[in-house]
């Protein structure tokens, strides 16, 4: 399913890949289903990204997230697959994703994910 | 009694085990008994950990802890077993869980416990 | 049900029923369940009243307040009914009762109500 | 179209008709599409009334404002329609809705309508 | 020149005429050039209004306002014209308009202007 | 008992009895202790009034108030006896006492008590 | 000297003169000397205005205002003055001047002037 | 003794005595004597007024204040007395006092004296 | 005198001695005489610690500083002393107390005490 | 393009290059036009800079900054041009400049890019 969803992440050559430089993207509208209920769920999403050769196109990522609206999935797991979805689409030299969820129950959950590129 | 209770945490397995990385989960509605006077008490509890081969499910974690809300325990014991049910049930990489608990009688209580697999 | 738990609001004779003046009482861990999920909720009660010939006594509020914690209530109901037991244990000549309840499924509720003792 | 999603507000009766009291409701994650462009809209509700035999039920509220998740409307419309649904099905003694969506394109809209019940 | 400016104001019917609402517009990133300079000026414009038989179509208002982007006008006369065309496009039953302009030479301004529908 | 700490206060000549004007005194180390248990209570005393012929001296004031360091009262009763004792040291032209005391058993109580002198 | 000055101020016409509207102007960089000591003042200018004929314009009231950057002046007569002279440059129909003042030698002034235009 | 203090409040003539405007001085330096205990006391004095014909100059108003540093004196009384020599001295339309003291013995005290001239 | 207040301390046994966790207790209800004026002084005691065998009881803990009440004691020797008597009752791993007093004559103080068990 | 534009940079000599100082300039005022829609862009660019033998002149900067007002740059690649023009100007020892950039379809970047001279 994230295979389909990930064709949609357009990229552009990153400007400056001469450069370490810190790309830092906040998407407050993030919203999925639960996967046991079916209930919406609610988050911002903190991207934070030193680009090697690409950089994600910020319409495409927000059809990208938008595709998780209707779609279920655990906290833990959107978390990861987005950062997965985010590197393969632009293998930055390093990238953290923070996933930061209303309460649900009475309980809110924040997932911090990061990736770093080989030596 | 806690073997009991934790026979409620339900678990899923690790979307990422091959991954380190963070789930804080905060939890500002917890109640007990006090067991020398059984009258209730409150507190926020904050679960931080990182998981290895499964993640504890949010549900079951708040009915787990909905079973305090009718037994006496004090401060210092239910949260170190709370811990210890929450390592017993997801063997996590590592976790630390904050109690901190609101004044009773003037005087207000923070725990800390933490939790490291060994190597 | 609310005549028993009603019974045990105590009162006192107010010290200065010559004069009217105003008590605020605040009470922020009032928690009961969901008549329809059986799951608890929680809230803080603001009272505010000028009282006649009695006041109630905090000890026997704790304890009268305690008797929702296992007892199923909607807010707009348990709210009212707080209110009248009150007025029935006090006969103040007005009371407010704001009732202000934590998210559930990401809404949150204020049950505002007020009595004045007829002319 | 509406008249379908109407339909999933339930009502309970009001507990306490012999009394004005204020119920006051606030919803942070309200989310529909725009009819224009099919993008998500993202608001929070804030609704407050008199109720008088009836009040609305929360988890219907929550289904029925989750209806509009996959629906095309105008701020203007949607903030008009969901106070007459409301209305409808609860026939309050008076009732405001205050619509405050997201910035689009730069720009912030809040909507806010009344209503009040005819002498 | 803002006869033409107003032909790009887009609106659409009023979807509840038969009631007196409000809708607020904020635009933060209200831009025109000084026509004395040639210098850029920068402000943020709140509409407020009650809508009669049009509402005005944001994305139109956000098409609308960019025409001021390299265009030469004083602060009391710009803020005057839109409120004019903005009226002209919509009759609505009244509206204010803000235009709260960021320093120059160290001296801030603020316009107010508001407009009335004759009886 | 009162009797006796009243006789505690000493007063100075209003210096400027010809007039109106306010005398505000905030006295945040209030202690008593609550009849019923015998713990200590805690508070904050806030005293305003428009004196007539005697302002009360603050040294004066403070070992009245300490009196009650060891002295059982309810928050209803203090907080009117020492507007009395005041009232009756100072024979002001109106006085307003508010008692604010912490939380205890997790309620916290504000008492406000005014008096006004016969025309 | 305030009549050269006063020649400083230019104004443009009225674009609405039809219409009552508010102009608010904040100049936070006004300073002069103290006619005593020689030393530099500091202060805040906020002129408000609903214009008739004539609109001042800003790059002269800054021109205007500098000339004060030498001149010795007392608070309370600048404040008087400047009032005068945008009143006899403008012809309001209404205008208030605050004048907010630095601390010198540790005490704060602030200077506030009215002008109403005969019926 | 405040005859000789009072000697030293210099005034210049109200340069728009035509007006009725209004000016504000904040001393936050002020400090004198405890008549009781010798103490210094601390305080921040401010002082709102509509001049007549006359104003109070700056620079006396401190050095006149500076005269309390080594002078025992109540709150209620400097308070009263200071209002009396600024008004002795200026003969205002108008005037307002506040003196805000710092705590002492736990006890903080504001006092606020008016003036206002005979019809 | 410390000998008869530290009998007061009741302890449980750690519930996981096998651990090392901390527990932080803060206690801002402390009042004690000044040794030289007799005048009641006011602090908060914080107080952090690893147990090892034993826990101290926070009822006792409450009853055991409720002895300061009437007694005399420097702001430096009342800080040393709980430590001590802490330290007797439970033999922490370690232990900090940090005594944070209001202000006298202006003047604010805190003390802060710490003990390591010997390896 | 920048070469152009870069030309429009004027420096003066570093009064103090035998020191190493920070000079950090705020631009809250940044505007360009995207690449792809030809929409506006908004931001705030802070560039905090280490000068060697030159520092740049702010009345030029200015006019630098303006030329981006209808110039269509991703802001990564506008973020990375104006630091190597700033750069090229000013041989800094190093500079940091941070683009913060309002929120488009509710997503928002910052750009974080550094230069340090080599050794």
């Amino acid at each position: 399913m994230s295979a389909a969803f990930r064709e949609l992440l357009e990229t552009f050559p990153n400007p400056y890949p001469q450069r370490d430089y810190t790309i830092e993207t906040i998407c407050p509208e993030f919203t999925s289903l639960c996967p046991k209920t079916g209930q919406p769920d609610f988050g911002t999403l903190t991207i934070t990204y030193v680009p090697d050769q690409h950089c994600f196109e910020l319409k495409s990522l927000k059809m990208y997230l938008q595709q998780y609206r209707n779609h279920g999935a655990f906290y833990e797991a959107v978390t990861n697959i987005i950062l997965d979805d985010l590197v393969a689409a632009t293998q930055p030299r390093s990238m953290t994703l923070l996933g930061a969820f209303t309460p649900r129950g009475g309980i809110r959950t924040n997932v911090i994910v990061e990736y770093k590129k080989p030596a």
